[in-house]
């Protein structure tokens, strides 16, 4: 699935870990993904939290399944300034249609600059 | 400000309309912001609202002002499919620090497919 | 579907317009709903919302359905003060499963004071 | 604080745990705070982790503030049933003027029920 986001390939971003109930996508930093500041754009966190966050949605549902974000709230906590970025997705309680997530986003191993709650849903 | 959003440029967006309190972002459909199924990622559409939605907050603030995204919850409608994208910002209530926001994401001018309610901090 | 919740007896809250996918809820200020500072408590604000939310969605949805809520988001606008408060629902978006709501909670009739985008799902 | 949100005394819930950056609230099942499946109504979730989130926001603020909700997410992950309810707020990070908090609400001491992320303003 992770294959297919291209805007993940586009960003650099890679997948990796997968576990029951758990992704790591990681971003290393890049330039045209920030602003001015040196911060990384609210859309470039929210893009690889979502993505992780639907992933580990998808590693709980029956085999064949795909997912899509019915929709998700981040908070930016501080800003997004590092060298290098992992979005860790983790399933919050897991249904037959509806699972709900959350994702963290941690800059360089050690501070979280946003955390996401998300509401994924399975398409058979 | 636009200017200084580089995942702007690297997604191929730009700021269509500015009015006090309304600013439009569009975004022609291009391969490589969406997935597979030919829609565009939900980080894409996040990504122009959160913009959308944070100029709007700015173009009400006073002059020499930045803004940030405090958070943002954002529904997804229906699959962004389309040719062209609008992310419509508007401002809900401007107060002194906050601001509240909402951005709708239109597909080809007539399908809603996202919307998004914001909370944006003037930064001095 | 009102009557049966009981909270809303409790706060003293009422149906008081139903439309499709347009839905009332109207309280009137009673100082045991609110805080010292004489502004209605964010719960009680957000329970009528929720109602107002939810109910709109049920009037979407076909007959025999019951409604509960995925998840909710509110901004508090302004603070909560006034002696009637009405929560206006109003659908956003009706699809088989997952519904799409916003409620605007109104200070006597010209102060919105808070303002929720919701998710909800349809129980046969 | 707790003593001035008298919705907290409406619905019979009490302050049981505050320590730095952590407040839990009980609320005992009433029936008048539910619905007729027996489950604890949205709002009323809702209002318990509210405060449990702004009280744990306050205590890490300085001596004399306020607190007041900015917004909140919150996801119900299961039906609210239960004898006994307790809203455990956290803080996720605290800073000078706003304070990101999360609170889980937990039925019978072993069910998480409901999970919010909220956004809490010092008022000085």
């Amino acid at each position: 699935m992770f294959a297919q986001q291209r805007l993940m390939t586009l960003m650099g971003a890679q997948l990796t870990r997968v576990a029951l109930g758990e992704v790591d996508v990681s971003l290393p930093y890049r330039h045209d993904l920030g602003q001015q500041t040196g911060a990384l754009h609210a859309g470039t966190v929210a893009a690889i939290a979502d993505t992780a966050a639907g992933l580990a949605a998808l590693s709980m549902m029956p085999e064949g399944s795909g997912v899509a974000s019915v929709e998700f709230k981040i908070n930016f906590l501080a800003p997004a300034i590092g060298a290098h970025f992992v979005a860790k997705g983790r399933v919050v309680r897991a249904g037959k249609t509806i699972t709900v997530s959350t994702a963290d986003v941690i800059a360089d191993g050690e501070r979280v600059v946003a955390t996401m709650l998300a509401t994924m849903i399975r398409r058979a």
